[in-house]
């Protein structure tokens, strides 16, 4: 019988996204269980967290300073410039050490199914930032799905009038993948783009 | 790039149970997202559990008095007691509404591969429980795993010179089930407990 406080918290649990009710419980009982090594570690972080974390103005980066570290980074080549999704990918894309431009992020994709507009994402902004003429290639690394090509196809249309030129990340078979295992689209797809060896 | 602060929370919350390294990730943006929704409220309910709940020392159950609701409650049968292994079954069994007497929580199983012995669960605690009296009956309900059956036994040895009769519960087909989907074990333990109609 969870009384009121640890209902709450199991409730407050739950709506973390991947958590359901009972992976909620199964938190909320292990973190009451080791309160000394994750309890209250945690809510040091999370207080920390809380109070420094702040969005990058220029490229909406979440970082301790505004504007960001890698947005100030001067090891980092000023004329290339990568829109992603999310923070996450942006993230994703860091981890892999891959790319050594800027990015901007847009916080979220067009749907029309969700009401997205292109008001509702850091679309103007990115525009600005194309046309102020520091950048020679903006390269649209949006998930492949039919949300991420949307507004892919929509920014380039954007971009079109300025002039920096606009790439997106190839599609085709992931490394490591079987073809077996793939789907139809992603098959298409490496087939129809396939290169010259 | 996550900055110190937000891997620091990544890395923390990568330590619940049932998150990895990308579901921490995930929370943790959702977390510095939506910050007036889910994180100051999260820090509050962390804050409010960490000051106000304790561990009942009757039964082991979590609550924000000790003795806990359930131990106090004067509606309950106080000559039945329920001993599980852990708080979250105690949850699970008090969500059912099916028991109305008391409980006693474990605190884990007995383990040879773990290195859990008698004494590092409450087991002398149920057998003082046991011998004072008031007790007619003990339900041992632990999990249908071995090491939690074997715990069972060990508990019903212990129990063996006291006067309270020691059951466990029914093992078998659960509601609901289908034959076909149900493992060796579980259907021979169903065919030897079958009952008369």
């Amino acid at each position: 019988m969870p009384d009121s406080a640890i209902d709450h918290l199991v409730r407050l649990l739950g709506r973390l996204p991947g958590l359901g009710p009972r992976s909620a419980r199964r938190v909320a009982l292990d973190l009451l269980r080791h309160r000394e090594q994750l309890l209250t570690p945690l809510m040091q972080a999370l207080e920390d967290a809380s109070e420094k974390v702040r969005e990058c103005g220029t490229c909406g980066n979440l970082d301790l300073q505004d504007p960001c570290g890698i947005c100030t980074d001067p090891k980092r080549d000023r004329s290339l410039l990568c829109v992603v999704e999310d923070v996450a990918d942006l993230w994703a894309l860091e981890r892999a050490q891959v790319f050594r431009g800027r990015y901007h992020v847009l916080g979220g994709v067009l749907s029309a199914l969700d009401g997205v507009g292109p008001e509702d994402l850091r679309i103007a902004a990115l525009v600005d930032r194309a046309g102020n003429g520091e950048l020679s290639e903006v390269i649209l690394a949006m998930n492949a799905t039919v949300d991420g090509q949307t507004t892919a196809h929509y920014i380039s249309d954007r971009l079109k009038e300025g002039h920096v030129a606009v790439s997106r990340l190839a599609h085709g078979v992931p490394v490591g993948g079987e073809l077996d295992y793939l789907d139809d689209g992603t098959l298409q797809t490496a087939l129809k783009a396939r290169r010259p060896l």
